[in-house]
């Protein structure tokens, strides 16, 4: 059995993932929404089930926020909830995508009036950053168009930046953008924001207090996402993380599900490039659970980022470094998969009950009766989806 | 100006394009459905439309039903009404994507009960079809999974050729099943059907009236359709086309509108292993308007399947058989690209009018003011879609 | 630690993966071969690097050869010389890419001359095969063409059935032909046997004998390869694997090294369908190490086909059945990935030294001197490579 | 038939394509370079050859040099020989992945004699380039890695960055650096410089003499290509275009032969962007000619471009603003599609012959006797390719 050092155990006692609330409440594809029983109906039963996740697992401190399918009365009582439950409101997440004037852009659109309401959505959203405390307002960018020819792309380029600009020149001193990009969904010709590159380039023409969102799904079918941890880590300018893990695209599966390699070798880089528990980089969810249970869902991929983050803590680096230097191509192999392959489950387990968690999270959770409780309570209303 | 000769225009007369109801009806992503004025509510509407594309290309005679979206309570009667619109109810397609009990799989599911409610709802289909006149059964095998280990491929496939068979054994004299792949979507793991091998297989061995549907957004990235098209034609199974297009997965886009080569290529491969005009190989459109206008998003489908198949049947066989038998490759792809570069739209338009038929139906059919009638009467009621 | 139970020694005990003779020669891109000290420079060298593998981890009892690139006088000679190293002659591999007439193909030329010549070449290696004692002939037919129109592909199909038809007929008893498909490379637009789809209907039109060859790396980016490994499996034609690991094309990397998760994946179908430790279901390497030490290279792979045989081995079949059955998509998910993550390695160095292998072949191949022995004997003389 | 109005046959007459004198070498893949008759065998056939297109469409005025593998002892006098043939010498290309210590990378390496080597290298390219009168040094970084963990990603870029700008403080007034990326291959874990924001991020750093080069073969799949060109234009990056197409990785076809629509829309971009005819942004060919005739292949590669500038130039960019402003997705498209279906190769004929040259200048070469003439006088020696 691997033994977690002191130095590893605290490094993973400060590991903190964000969960978003849109994963408590339902999703699916454009051919179904499947319902589930005992599915938040409102921000505070979402939160209520994002306090189970941290109450079992110790990893997820805070919950991100959508606006407007979070948007309450009293934003201050909302923040007050979810202290009394262990967690705190955390980045707040913009949409451009559902508001019937949004059809053809919103920051980008060429109608100066449906871009001015779509910076004063923005501007809102800062508004209840004032009120949740919350640092980060997270931008994904889902304006495109279809077909090619629709559309001035470069013209939108420019708008984007104007738009970006009004909306940045209204932070405050610890407040941020992380601008996430997408490689397609829900546009199928271009997207305005399709790659690191773009984002990297409109954020850095916005200041320090502008960052990139890395989300782990958003790329073309090969790309080498942990090259791209590196470089932005490099540039200063990696923002946030949105986690989760995909076959073909924009699946939005548990992270670490489809390719758990894939996620040693990002938090293998995070961790090279100073970004484990740098404030500067948030780590998030953002996944959908369409098919299988929500709460557990959520355990489970926090589950997947902490244990791999142990194994790539494990990785030893003089060694590696040793058959790096030598070009010893199989040896440094060698050491890097040895991390990878460590089974680090039974050392966590012990860890956590060390620090007053359930060894199991899962197996703590299920036996807990939440599940059976809400199922029980939430009768009647109207469950909270992607929509309204 | 290119001529079209005698042979090509007896051709090209004979060219008929299926439409899909639901092509009328509003779709969107997971995302945003965005909704149209004088969008159908009713599967008569869907048909009123359907026939306009018909009345001004001449190209789209028969209309695709969707069970349960399209169903009614008199298929006698909606046939009546849509040959007194100059259209034919066409091909009947099954849906095992939206009941609450097939959210773990239908033909495939491991419960008997849901399985034998499956097939149940085929054979209403073919009920359906009875009624309708319709020749096809159309089946699109959405099932699958999303995690590895989530349930038992093999099993599945067994359990699929069982409900396949139970289903062909009530096929009439000249009905037929046609079964569609899909790479993905909705499921991101595995699909049942994912591939034109085990549609193929799964067809093979029902008997000749079971058929493989080619859905031209249904590949992997770089998958030569082309070929598959030729392979399909040689063994006698290529039994329809779902034409659309597509840049990244399953993008439904209009056919021909994101690489209009490929479409030539295809089409090119159709004539060449005789499947044009073929009754064997029936031609389809399944697409998604979600942000252009429906009716003429059609109109100009079908005029792409129709240009892009003059410019095939341009194609000097003589000549490339030539180059090709002494492998000149570069003469043998200027002979090809020569057919491709042609400009038919001329030509088309005089024989379109020779016909008695608009030069122009795009035009034709924004000057007749049917988009603005629909507009104004179909008011109230509930939009159709991809919901029940 | 894991303990391997006595069925399970019992099926690793049995476990054999063929070894090909070119993964012991110099290999590369189009760019640039390397070369390294102490390659071999004939193929009674090659076979004597194999026996390394073979010695150290008791998993690789044979090598596959390939035709021209191992031609020798006498076969009988070159077997026993082998089997003097404890290994035995396996898969006979011909060669269709590189002799000046298959420049526009071989087995599908339309030049008659030329594909007689192509078969003739085939029959030589059944003519090798009785004299290797070899049972398969694998046919990767590298044959396509590289720009649309170049060639006539539905011809080519039919002249491919034909050739194999006469190769077939040579067979004796217990000989088969193998036929490995290929997405693409060397051919650029279309080749003759991209799919697992096509390989099946050739080799199903010719017989009991004829079996699909599934090389790892030859598939579209995304593909589901287990789900091939399950379908092959349940219509009885798998008749080989030629493993290797790829991110992006046929990158014909390390085993395991891209992509461990489906290596795991792939073998539990491999077992779920009756694929392990069959006779009629070949494990064999093909890959290039362009940059690693070439015999190391070799033991790493087939390390790791054995532990992740060894962790899908330990999957626990009711416990997976039981969640499966229940719809239980985490519990399911659990169980599957339990098996992947536990740590196998130690268990079977204890397992290895018990059978009077090292219990880490490659520190022991390392220790063994023979890397040093090779590069100061084998001075002058023209090393292996894929020419001729 | 389509006109080419004044204005437009202004423009095409500016416009030149650089050809690479490697294209006329002999090309392949790991799996065989074919040889054909008549190919060169030194850096002066290769001009004289590159000096028949120019001579036959008056498209390709200057020829790109590849070190080491067009090195010569008299640069000067090259330098006359291509003018006294009318052509000039263009980009110097930098080779940093065949020479052994290579290996494991040149520009990144980690030991620094290696990387001095390899700086010193590019140093010699830039006297080279003096001695041409050469403007651009085109870096193509062909280094990475094959395998994760084998070498620290991120010291490299920092090493990469510093080799850059000694080698850009070499650089005299007019000249620049062009900066290549490429998404895999030759290495297939990472590689250096796999993205345009990698580039871009590198050549920024430098300054205004460094610029980012496109090669429309180095890109993930489904790559919106265009998007990178809209965007470098804006950022003022765009150096340079490598023209080729491809259906799967890095294929090096004939430019406009796998995907002419993407052709279009990418030649629209830069005309939208101001990058044609601009001497800040060069076009260059990059190809590989594996299986058709080089030098009308070089030729039908310029005409390809030239037919697909002239159609983006016929597009009607009010009638395309007016729709894109209404929102009319599908009358934009129309616009769009209307220039790339005319016809314009009878209207480049004639303009052709009214300049001097042959209307079909393919037709014409093959007419001119110089192939045969370089079959019958090119005997002996060794033929030009990718080696030294």
């Amino acid at each position: 059995m691997s033994t977690l050092s002191p130095d590893i155990q605290s490094t993973l006692a400060q590991q903190g993932i964000e969960l978003p609330s849109w994963a408590f409440g339902n999703s699916g594809t454009r051919f179904r929404v499947w319902t589930t029983e005992g599915t938040p109906r409102d921000p505070r039963e979402k939160i209520a089930d994002a306090a189970q996740v941290n109450k079992f697992t110790g990893l997820a401190p805070s919950v991100a926020l959508h606006i407007p399918w979070d948007k309450v009365d009293d934003y201050a009582a909302l923040r007050s909830y979810a202290e009394d439950l262990g967690v705190k409101l955390g980045t707040i997440n913009s949409n451009t995508f559902q508001d019937e004037d949004y059809k053809f852009g919103a920051l980008t659109h060429e109608n100066e009036a449906i871009r001015r309401k779509a910076i004063a959505h923005h501007l809102e959203c800062i508004d209840i950053m004032d009120a949740t405390g919350s640092r980060d307002l997270k931008i994904w960018l889902a304006e495109g168009s279809n077909y090619p020819g629709q559309t001035d792309m470069r013209a939108r380029q420019d708008r984007l930046q104007d738009s970006l600009q009004q909306i940045y020149a209204r932070l405050t001193g610890e407040q941020r953008i992380v601008l996430e990009y997408k490689f397609f969904e829900p546009s199928f010709y271009h997207t305005d924001v399709p790659d690191w590159g773009t984002s990297y380039v409109q954020v850095a023409a916005l200041g320090e207090q502008a960052m990139v969102c890395l989300d782990t799904g958003h790329h073309a079918p090969g790309t080498n996402i942990e090259f791209i941890v590196m470089q932005l880590l490099r540039l200063g300018k990696l923002g946030s993380f949105d986690f989760n893990s995909r076959f073909y695209a924009d699946d939005d599966l548990i992270v670490g599900a489809a390719d758990p390699f894939q996620l040693f070798r990002i938090l293998y880089e995070v961790i090279r490039g100073g970004g484990l528990n740098n404030p500067d980089v948030a780590f998030m969810l953002d996944q959908c659970h369409n098919i299988e249970a929500k709460i557990p869902g959520q355990i489970r991929s926090v589950l997947n980022v902490q244990e791999m983050t142990a194994r790539a803590l494990l990785l030893d680096h003089d060694a590696l470094a040793a058959a790096q230097s030598a070009n010893d191509v199989l040896g440094a192999q060698a050491v890097f998969m040895d991390a990878f392959y460590t089974d680090v489950r039974p050392a966590l387990a012990e860890w956590r009950e060390s620090r007053g968690l359930p060894a199991d999270p899962m197996a703590a959770f299920a036996a807990s009766g939440y599940q059976e409780k809400i199922e029980s309570e939430r009768v009647g209303g109207t469950q909270a989806g992607w929509g309204a």
